[in-house]
Formats: structure tokens, C-alpha cells, sequence
């Protein structure tokens, strides 16, 4: 096994590193020390506990890495670069410092939009993968997670683009929140997701009682927590999809994603008559930081 | 000083007692024994631990409770009333076990709506106090806070009612979400609130999208903490104000509440044409309770 370079997902919770060689991955590991859980000087030796399996002393092995690890408060800033613009430009990759002779390590900036204004750390790299994936696609990329972004993509660029805070509201009004009580246990209401879609989508400024009333209901109605958490769900994605119209109305979609919240996406657009194409988030992360490094070798 | 009976306010996260004498209060206390804190076998003592000098060996003191401490997860569950009725009965008030033979305790019963699902505990003792305080009040009161609650009063009753998660969102995003990095500071930035406000109302269903922008235009745009913390609260009252329009619109609405939390919604109410009146929310609740005690003995 020969490892020619290695590619690097890192977030604000999880680091994740594949070992690639001449046809593809020939080794992976993850990690949870994320960039949250590091300060600058954490970062090369968390690489490195992950990697140095693959390192050959006397050999220098290329690291490229996109995600949160680039912000101001990650190993070292790459700054972000303004829309319209492609997902991905090898000159401004970032070298961040390492202490290692093993390696050289660069990091991939992220986007930004200047007005309205808006952000974006990771994401660009699975677009420039959807882009890698099916090529000439025009568009909308949507990409649900904590901070749910769509992007609008024309003749190879990303044009504009916008972040919800979806997935974020999801962790915290179900995990912190007065809701949480009603949440507790398994399965899934596919008919009370539809309803609370259709419900925000129809209501949007109502969302604020219409959380309360997960609680009232399991209070007082027996409420089941499968129907409760399939409703907050559809609530806080129903109101993104009201906001996000402009991007999917008439448009040719792509959801990037865990498998779990992209059938729920593709789902709710459906019912808006919207036929989704799911690609799942790791492979558009790695497609698209294949395509960073052949581009920084052309 | 004589003690003739003790008024309780015993909420999620506080416990307040008020000696009550022929003229008023004689002595309060407070702690930080909430419902939330406590087993069923936590109430009395943690009663006992504040009121124990106000009590006299071979007489039994009365005292009336109400909030959480009547859920079903407190001392001991008085089960709903459902609306419309008034807010207060004393024959539904529920006597808590005791040890204690000096003490009878007795808990108000909270309120519930049947469809749309919504419950109150500790609020109807509020309104009560304003119609104590306010005799024939016809309209509405707003409780802002954790859980803010709309009422419509007619003829002495609460007709209906609808509970908003604005706190308890507000609390969640300043505090553990992103968010949280951008709002740390002192300041309050007025006419960012305004704006919010404004914006929420307008165009409620992109909420979502406005809040990630507090965090972009940190980032990239230098965002001030006063005018970041500012424009959350905006955005979340104001989206509560837009779906609370049937409760305010034309209506004379009273604002029940802590002072900074009630002043925010009048400034909001005001640029909406509404005057609300203002009515501290200690006052309402002790208010509330003095005419419980006085119907109990009528």
C-alpha cells in the first residue's frame, strides 16, 4: 500500500482522514477532536495521532483539508473567499505550520457573500464534489446539517447562497428544551413530519406556538414522542424550506447529506413537487477534495 | 408581627414566599429550590427551610401556592382547569401532604386549552392579580418570559390562550448555540431591535436565515455584541408578535412581567400602535394570590 496523499474532513466536532493512494482510499480513521475541543496548538498532534501509520520517514506527504480546521479560530486561518465565485481555487490554498517534516499541510478557505451576509466552512468543498460528480451541473445544491445551507450554482460558480440554523435549533430545542420531556424513545411519524411541513410552510410566523404545543399535547393529549419528534422536524424544516423557496421553485436540486436527513429533505421537497437527487455527504466531500488536489498538481 | 398566612410563587427554578400579615407583606424569602430541583419528597422541606421562622408551634399556618409546584412532576399534580372559565376557583385549589402539622398547604390548579393544546401553570394566578388589581378588564395580557402566554380576557374569563417558546429560544441561542460566540458584551443596541422586529414581522418565515446572519455578519461584517444580542431578541419577539396578531390587534393589552423583558414588548407593541399597559409580574402573582386567599375564605 502505497499512500500518495492524504485527504482531510475536519469540523467542529469530528476530524476524519483518508489515506489515498494511486486508485483511491486505502486506509480511513476518524477522530472526535474536532476543532471545537482544540486550540491551536492541538491540531498537528491530533493529524498525527490519526496518521502517522501513513507517514514514510525522508518523504514528505501532502495533507489537504477543508472544514472549520481553517477558521480564525482553527490551526490556522484561510481566509474566506467572496462569492460569485468557484467552490474551489488551488492558489489559495493555505499552508498551515507544522513542527513534522512528515508533512505539509494546506488547508481550503471557505466562502463567503458580503451582503446579505453569510458564511460558509466545508460546504465548498462537497460543492466543488457535486460538481466533480456530475459535471456542468447548474443548479441548487442544498446541504441540511447544523447549519443547513443552500447554494445556487451557475456555470461552475457559486453565485449566492444562504445558512439556516435547522439542524442547530433541532439539537437544542430537543436535547435542552421544555420539548425534550415528550422526545424520549424511537420510531418516526411520516404523516405528522407532512403535516408540520405543510403546516410551517403555510404558517411560517407560527412556528414559536406551534413548538409550545408539542408540549401541551403530550401533556394533555398523549402526545407519542415518535409523532412529537417527526413534528418538530418537519416545523423546523418546513419554515427553512418557506425561507429557502427562491432556491428550490423551478430548480434542479442535489441534497448533500447524511442519509437520514437527506430522505427527509428529498421527502418534504417532494411533496412540493420537487424531485431531489440525493448525494451523500461523504462522498461529495471527497470527491471534492480530490478534485482540490488534482487541481493543485495540473 | 403575626403571620396570618404565607403566599407561595414556586416556579421551575424559584421558590418565593411572602409572610403575609393584616396589612400586607410582614417578611419574604427566596430560593433557588425550584420544581426542577426537587423529588416529591424535596417540597416540604425545602418549603420548611424558608418559612420555619414564620410558623408558630400548636397553630396551623396556611399557605397558598401556585406554579409548577402543582405539575404533575411537583409536590403533588392539581390537575388542570380548562378554559374558558376564571382564572381562579377556590374550590379546585388541592391540599399538598404534609408532615409538618403547622403548616396546610394548598396548590392552585394551572389551566389548560383542549384545542389548540396549550397548558399554563402559575400565569392564571397572574391574570387573576390583574383583574384584581384592574377590576373589569376586558382584553388582553401578555406574559412575556420562559414560555411568553397571550390571553384573551372577556367578562372575568380566559377564553383563550397561546404559549410562545420565545425565552426559552432566546435563552438556547445566546447561550449554547453558535450564536453565542457573537453576543457576549454589555450594550443594547435599540434601534437593531427595532429593525428585528420589523424584519420578523414582515417576512416571519425567514427566521431561520436571519439568525445564522447574526453569526455571518460577526464574522466578516464586525456585527457588535449590543447589536447582535439586540437584534436576536428582535427577531424572536417579533416573530412572536406576528403570530400573536389576533390576540393585539385592537385590543388594550397588559404587559405582565420583569421589567426589562416588559418594556422590550411595549416598545415592540408601540411601533405596532398598540399602548400596553404595564404590570410588574411580583405584583400580579402576589395580587393573584391575596384573592385566592380571600375567596378561600369568603
Amino acid at each position: 500500500m502505497t499512500v500518495e496523499w492524504i485527504a482531510v474532513d475536519w469540523g467542529t466536532t469530528n476530524l476524519r482522514a483518508f489515506a489515498m493512494g494511486r486508485d483511491g482510499i486505502v486506509a480511513q480513521s476518524t477522530s472526535d477532536d474536532g476543532m471545537g475541543r482544540l486550540d491551536r496548538d492541538g491540531f498537528e498532534p491530533a493529524l498525527l495521532h490519526l496518521i502517522d501509520p501513513w507517514l514514510t520517514e525522508g518523504r514528505v506527504t501532502e495533507v489537504i483539508a477543508c472544514g472549520m480546521v481553517g477558521s480564525r479560530q482553527g490551526w490556522h486561518e484561510a481566509p474566506y473567499r467572496a462569492v460569485p465565485c468557484t467552490p474551489l481555487d488551488p492558489a489559495t490554498l493555505v499552508t498551515a505550520p507544522t513542527r513534522d517534516g512528515r508533512i505539509r499541510v494546506r488547508l481550503v478557505p471557505g466562502l463567503k457573500q458580503v451582503q446579505p451576509a453569510d458564511v460558509m466552512r466545508g460546504e465548498e468543498t462537497q460543492i466543488a464534489g457535486v460538481l466533480a460528480l456530475r459535471q456542468g451541473f447548474d443548479g441548487v445544491v442544498c446541504l441540511p446539517g447544523t447549519h443547513s445551507k443552500w447554494a445556487h450554482l451557475s456555470a461552475g460558480e457559486v453565485v449566492s447562497f444562504q445558512t439556516f440554523l435547522t439542524g442547530e435549533m433541532f439539537a437544542l430545542l430537543s436535547q435542552a428544551s421544555v420539548l425534550r420531556h415528550g422526545l424520549q424513545g424511537d420510531g418516526w411519524d411520516e404523516a405528522a413530519f407532512d403535516a408540520a411541513v405543510s403546516d410551517a410552510l403555510s404558517r411560517p410566523e407560527r412556528i414559536g406556538a406551534r413548538l409550545f404545543s408539542i408540549r401541551a399535547e403530550g401533556l394533555i393529549a398523549g402526545l407519542a414522542a415518535a409523532s412529537a419528534r417527526a413534528r418538530l422536524s418537519g416545523l423546523l424544516i418546513g419554515m427553512e424550506l418557506a425561507a429557502a423557496r427562491p432556491y428550490w421553485l423551478g430548480q434542479a436540486v442535489v441534497i448533500v447529506g447524511s442519509e437520514a436527513i437527506s430522505a427527509s429533505y428529498a421527502r418534504a421537497l417532494k411533496g412540493l413537487g420537487v424531485e431531489a437527487r440525493v448525494v451523500k455527504g461523504g462522498d461529495a466531500v471527497l470527491a471534492g477534495l480530490l478534485m482540490t488536489r488534482a487541481k493543485v498538481n495540473a
